[in-house]
């Protein structure tokens, strides 16, 4: 994206994750056919940072107005595959009264329960990688297309919790760092506390662990002790939806805007990461992200440090 | 409390609310008959920052042991009624799994269910008024008795809600301030945005509105806009009991010993009762807090205003 100003050092970011259609309602609304799905999320927030190389897969009916939307981005897509004979991931989702949890109507995994897709050899040297949730056997096989990049992040969900708990395991194992969300860091360590949840995954090996709890904010634990930060307290709820991803891509897209790895960069990130979600939020879709300045973002950041600035 | 460094201008503090024998079991044991009750845990936060002034009502069987221990805290207990021929309030209460709600296994209002406590004429005058839960209507003929207060502050419950609604909002139209719980918050004003809901409380009269959301810190709503802040990330969560009035007596406390009743001192106010907080829930009943010593107070404000510090 011609028009960021990125630091000179600035790292190269990817990410693997869906790309659908969705439809959405909320008390405020619905959205219909409308482009969703992890990595976009993902990306558009990230892109405020950096620019952002995409890998996935849709089918063949994937809309040509979707890929304009995309394309319009100025994201990276040359790891996009479009399958021949393979229909694109859909989601209906409904979110009610504190809108806290979605729930699904109905998912089509389509293409997303077919082969994954392949990282390209021009992103094989990638120095940022975000592994969005999906099978953790695929997320190990995508992470080794990789050449030995210096940060490394998954997600996950419940249904890998259940269904797939040693393969999960190895793969926080390969990582650098895990982000989930408050239910699912219970329900892997067992433990109630969410401080006692994120210090049993940084026993697995990760350097860190996001632990996400949507509209209570987010907690940052690593050997040097947690952080919390709230969510910034917003009036304007209209579709929860991607939000976690957002939150993923503010994080990350800022910390390799950064060209540093550590501990203080990430726990900086927590606060892009908070504000990139809060934006998300405002609007169904992309719709809000679509129309973000990089000003904007700036100055809410800058009021969100304000707010958690206390003598 | 010859021990307290208070400001010059510190200003006097009151608090009405209940005394009672609890008994609680949750994942990490149990203790039984022990000191409780709202205006307990509030003096005993507050009483870090400020002499306190203790309003309520014990029956005679109130235990001589209990009595001694209030005593030696160094609250004024010029307002301590002990009724002859009632019985004092009882709680038993148990914690599960997140440990996020209690679950009452037994309550015996005894003395409270009669006429309310006086306030005694030497505190008539008193700068800062806290009511914590009670009986609206009560809270009302509590405050009156009180002469034009620079501050007073109401708590509530669902109970009052419900079953109270006219008489509560009559209450939160003659006070400064609310203080409620999020589950609270969004049944009294049918908002489920916690920014809403402390906006529609803010339109009834009050100056500000504190919503406490437990283990996902508070949200403070002014016409200075929102500030929310997390929780002290904790490891040790024995017994949540009385952290909600922990959180109201370190806030209302810190605020009466900087002689303001500003909104940047209440803003300040927020992180001194979520330390509060934090420290009563690590040990069953009064305990942690009976050891609690003021620099470890301030140590812990320290890093917890570090804590929320971001570039």
């Amino acid at each position: 994206m011609s028009t960021l100003n990125t630091h000179p050092a600035a790292l190269s970011l990817l990410v693997t994750g869906s790309l659908g259609i969705d439809t959405v309602s909320t008390p405020s609304g619905q959205a219909a056919d409308v482009l969703g799905g992890s990595a976009v999320y993902f990306a558009y927030s990230a892109a405020q940072y950096v620019p952002v190389r995409v890998v996935g897969v849709v089918g063949e009916d994937f809309p040509a107005a979707l890929r304009d939307q995309l394309a319009g981005r100025g994201l990276d897509l040359a790891g996009l595959e479009t399958r021949k004979g393979s229909k694109t991931f859909r989601w209906h989702g409904r979110y009610e009264g504190d809108m806290s949890q979605a729930e699904t109507v109905e998912v089509s995994l389509n293409v997303l329960a077919e082969r994954g897709p392949m990282v390209p050899a021009a992103f094989a040297r990638s120095d940022v990688v975000f592994l969005a949730n999906t099978r953790p056997t695929l997320q190990r096989e995508l992470l080794a297309q990789v050449r030995s990049p210096a940060l490394s992040v998954c997600d996950t969900m419940n249904l890998w919790i259940a269904t797939e708990r040693d393969s999960l395991l190895k793969t926080i194992g390969v990582v650098s760092g895990v982000m989930l969300n408050d239910g699912e860091a219970r329900q892997l360590s067992g433990e109630s506390n969410l401080v006692e949840a994120g210090e049993w995954l940084l026993a697995l090996g990760p350097r860190f662990v996001v632990i996400k709890k949507g509209e209570h904010g987010a907690l940052l634990v690593s050997p040097e002790g947690p952080v919390a930060v709230p969510a910034f307290p917003s009036r304007e709820v209209r579709d929860p939806t991607g939000a976690g991803d957002s939150f993923a891509g503010g994080l990350l897209g800022y910390v390799a805007s950064r060209g540093r790895v550590d501990l203080p960069t990430l726990r900086a990130g927590l606060i892009r990461g908070t504000v990139a979600a809060s934006f998300t939020i405002e609007d169904f879709s992309l719709r809000r992200l679509e129309q973000l300045t990089r000003p904007e973002v700036d100055r809410r950041v800058q009021q969100f440090i304000e707010m958690l600035r206390f003598e």
